[in-house]
């Protein structure tokens, strides 16, 4: 099922690129236009040629589809333009975002004007990497990755099946979810890793022999903070946007560490072993280990 | 540089088994013997054509290397045992050791009657697996990896070139560290990051949606979690030995952990941002990123 009308993408960084680059690849859109503030991001998606064009459209119409792909804070100040007189909600065009946090955006949805728009579909594509902006945009990024909606009653089914659209041409498995247990479940397998990965890191940093310390890390300490080269403003907003999600998780976490430090204190080292069992058992069982893995967000 | 005497592994797992394929691939051992309590372990690796022959020799002589290659806490048996009479230090054999911990070996080494041995070279290879056993043994598991040798004062020099001519020869590069500063190094770069890892699936499997929680867990939970994948037994060992360097460094971690806790708590984006900023730096900056990464521990 290909689009009809115009993919207009605003935010031109890896995930709209990517949107762009794959929807076209994969013939689902013939006319994909990039928007946004940053003309340097701008020009530089135009100029590798993942847009056919640039700048917002005057008339976007019920054909068109939108896709917002601005860090999470900035998505509430697009829906108020969209919500305008001659935005695109009254031209009747299907919108979309791409947000890793979904109550944030569902709050200002519902926020605006008119309550939440029939035509407005949230979504979070479980796809990035630690690389960011369009240069680092690739057609396969969401292939086999799953895609979160978080609908409300009041959604329009068509809006929603044009939405689907998209993200199943692109390669991706569409999913629909609640919208707070979206936000607390990847407080738990995403946000909460990062904010792991950013405060080893950070703490390494600190101590006064860091140069001698990273020069000995090795593979497995390059996998598990790679997610600390992630772009700073997006988790940024993130954890801004989802922040009570993320606490309550990290302070069950925070008391199992303490629980941990007990056993390490006393030497209780069989205590230590079952928990490592657990684990171990728990991550074989549930956590696929694909011999090729581009799923990096 | 060759050995002319045998090379005699004590452990026959995914460690002492990798030596094994890689020192007779390389040439550097003409004659390689597994030990190991395990008999299924060491039939296995017989099997695979691993060693040459098995069994410990009555004789170990001045020519011949042994490495004990088992979990930490099973260094000092064997050290004792090749302390006896009849044992390797008595032959003038040299010895090695690949325990993840040094403090530990190297005290159990100075218990020995005679003192620490003259011709025991304590060492570890910065190199592993979330696999273990002798099935996931392979001769490149050394290759452009770190083995950080942490030898004594009076550590015979023949017997510390010996060591340097294996690892070199199974494609690693030597390099000699202070006991302490090895432990301290390693609780942070390693150790804390699977404490870490253990602990967040730990804590994510006691939740009652866990199920749900693991299907939607992406890419970046994939690679931060796979160290919690490795053999419990093997890190059970690690932090009942290396515990009081691991204590030191989660406590400056959870100090950081609550500090960004107060910052999500108040909505301090500009501090979080500050924080995820100085992270990418420092792991863009100190943490390469190899295109095809084997470096697994």
């Amino acid at each position: 099922m290909s689009l009809s009308g115009r993919l207009i993408v605003i935010g031109t960084g890896l995930i709209g690129g990517s949107v762009a680059l794959a929807a076209r690849e994969q013939g689902y859109a013939g006319h994909v236009i990039g928007v946004d503030a940053d003309r340097t991001a701008l020009e530089r998606g135009m100029a590798l040629g993942v847009f056919d064009d640039s700048g917002m459209p005057a008339n976007p119409g019920p054909d068109d589809l939108i896709l917002i792909a601005v860090p999470t804070l900035a998505v509430p100040g697009v829906l108020q333009e969209l919500a305008a007189a001659d935005g695109g909600f009254a031209g009747g065009a299907v919108v979309t975002d791409a947000a890793s946090v979904k109550g944030s955006v569902v709050a200002a949805a519902r926020d605006l004007p008119g309550g939440m728009p029939e035509r407005f579909v949230p979504g979070h594509p479980i796809a990035g990497s630690e690389r960011s902006g369009v240069t680092a945009a690739r057609a396969g990024l969401f292939r086999d990755h799953r895609v979160l909606l978080t609908p409300a009653a009041g959604t329009d089914p068509a809006a929603l099946a044009r939405v689907r659209d998209l993200w199943t041409a692109v390669g991706a498995e569409v999913l629909e979810m609640e919208t707070a247990a979206h936000d607390r479940v990847l407080a738990m397998t995403s946000h909460l890793p990062h904010l792991l990965a950013y405060a080893l890191v950070d703490t390494l940093g600190r101590q006064p022999e860091h140069e001698e310390i990273f020069r000995f890390a090795a593979g497995g300490f390059r996998d598990f903070t790679r997610i600390a080269s992630s772009d700073p403003v997006m988790w940024g907003d993130i954890f801004s946007a989802n922040a009570d999600a993320v606490i309550s998780i990290l302070d069950r976490l925070t008391d199992d560490l303490a629980r941990l430090r007990g056993l390490l204190a006393q030497g209780d080292r069989t205590a230590l072993l079952e928990a490592f069992t657990r684990a171990k058992r728990l991550r074989d069982d549930h956590v696929a280990n694909p011999g090729v893995d581009h799923d990096r967000n």
